[in-house]
């Protein structure tokens, strides 16, 4: 970075040999969390989501812009909101270049710039018949923590599907060790039936995927019964995990990079050449299917 | 640009020997625009306040992202928006590389960027004492026309000044230019008074200006009166001309490159040594201190 915040425009340097990796994504009041929800949860998140779509594609985060819209000028919302953001920023070495601060209705768009080496991203479209289909951390939780909270249950410090709602944890060094090993990666925030349903669109293959294998926290399963859990699994969003493919003899480089992840790998499934999104029980009989992603409208 | 919408998120590539230069303005219904505003002027403003961002640094624009939260998915509307974003997009060869929908209130935020040879970005930084103050185009037509907008008054395409409101033009051209010929520079988004003022405060250094040398167009002086006009010049906001500051020995420069800037540009005063903004008249008498400039709360 060469200039930033204080001028009309920052003035940032790419290094040679790197692709630049950018992502806009917007979090709206009543909409995408509880207007009441403390606002450090509202920055990291804002900051969070974006940084999954750099954990997506293979990307190191370097720099983000903040584009916050707040009713009123309340110093310690946007304390609080500011230290949720930074926390997380700092954590990532992610240096904010720009911003905007606006009156209006409670919206916060954060723009995230990544490096990755030239032609070394991860994409959708790589997934291949036979592939393993695998996925990162815990599926479900986030959308379990965010009906209680909107069923206006107390935040928790201790409840850890609450937890996962408030404070997602972007999979940044899944997704940096995933670039020498997976076929293609996508980040799942509107559920992984939809989400996996997109990177097999882009990548033309189906899969089938083992229901029983879902990665299903033991906090989860306290509060709910297991066919709800497969359902907030399959289609309650907000997960922020990465679903990739990995070919076959590549599977035993991922486990000798197990380690390297910060959270738990776990095969789900297996990429087939049908154009469809099988989901089968341990018995091996159907699942019915599951209702659709997170509708944005 | 190597891939654009569609994966998680763009990858893009900076040409060697060119720093990146970004940022990042929202606009919010009923705080920057009247709601009722033609769709087609929300677009072509919500791309246009950025580039103009880009001029006031001397960069030629290249990409941008769109984050647009609107309370219902109203094809219509959407339609025409886009028909304002693109065209203003086509214009200035920009490539939409990333965008985020979601439900809300109305709120448009753009993230543009830029490429200038490394080292020769214009700064707000370089104003020296005895430099020229000069201004791209007209000031106070834009704010005329916001308020009758406001005043919910018939838009029509022969008032110049809501036009000016609802299509300013990015001054990408003479931002270009400048690069040779200005030491310092920046975009008026909130009033001359108030974003000159930010350039002397980032330079050091006070100035004179010549009141009576402001460019007022003819379409403001048939809605108000002089002293009207010059208030609203100072301190109406919404021009998104350029001020910009030129050593004296390149003033002949300036003359010689008049016919490339796109639109008129007018010596309004002189940069000084004092720390202080002095408004003169052509009698020598002082003007009184114009009101602040936009207030973001």
């Amino acid at each position: 970075m060469r200039l930033g915040i204080g001028d009309d425009a920052a003035i940032l340097r790419v290094p040679p040999g790197q692709e630049l990796v950018v992502s806009v994504d917007s979090l709206v009041a009543s909409v995408h969390f509880p207007e009441d929800l403390q606002a450090s949860a509202i920055g990291h998140r804002a900051l969070a989501v974006n940084l999954s779509d750099l954990a997506a594609m293979g990307a190191t985060p370097v720099w983000a812009l903040l584009a916050l819209s707040l009713p009123s000028a309340d110093e310690g919302w946007i304390s609080e909101f500011a230290r949720g953001f930074f926390a997380l920023a700092e954590r990532y070495q992610v240096a904010l270049v720009g911003g905007n601060l606006a009156r209006g209705p409670l919206n916060i768009t954060v723009t995230v710039h990544g490096f990755v080496p030239s032609g070394r991203a991860l994409l959708r479209t790589g997934a291949q018949p036979g592939d393993q289909l695998c996925v990162t951390g815990w599926l479900g939780d986030a959308a379990d923590g965010l009906q209680r909270l909107q069923a206006h249950m107390a935040m928790t410090e201790t409840d850890t599907c609450m937890q996962r709602f408030c404070f997602p944890e972007p999979r940044i060094q899944a997704g940096l060790v995933l670039r020498d090993i997976a076929s293609s990666a996508i980040d799942i925030s509107d559920g992984l039936a939809a989400d996996l349903g997109h990177l097999l669109q882009a990548s033309g293959a189906g899969a089938q995927l083992q229901i029983d294998q879902l990665p299903l926290s033991s906090s989860l399963l306290q509060h709910r019964t297991q066919d709800q859990a497969v359902n907030l699994a399959l289609s309650g969003g907000d997960d922020y995990e990465l679903c990739f493919t990995v070919p076959t003899e590549r599977m035993p480089l991922l486990e000798s990079h197990a380690r390297e992840f910060g959270c738990p790998v776990k095969r789900i499934g297996e990429i087939t050449t049908s154009n469809s999104l099988q989901y089968l029980r341990n018995n091996n009989t159907d699942w019915p299917l599951p209702v659709a992603g997170y509708k944005h409208f």
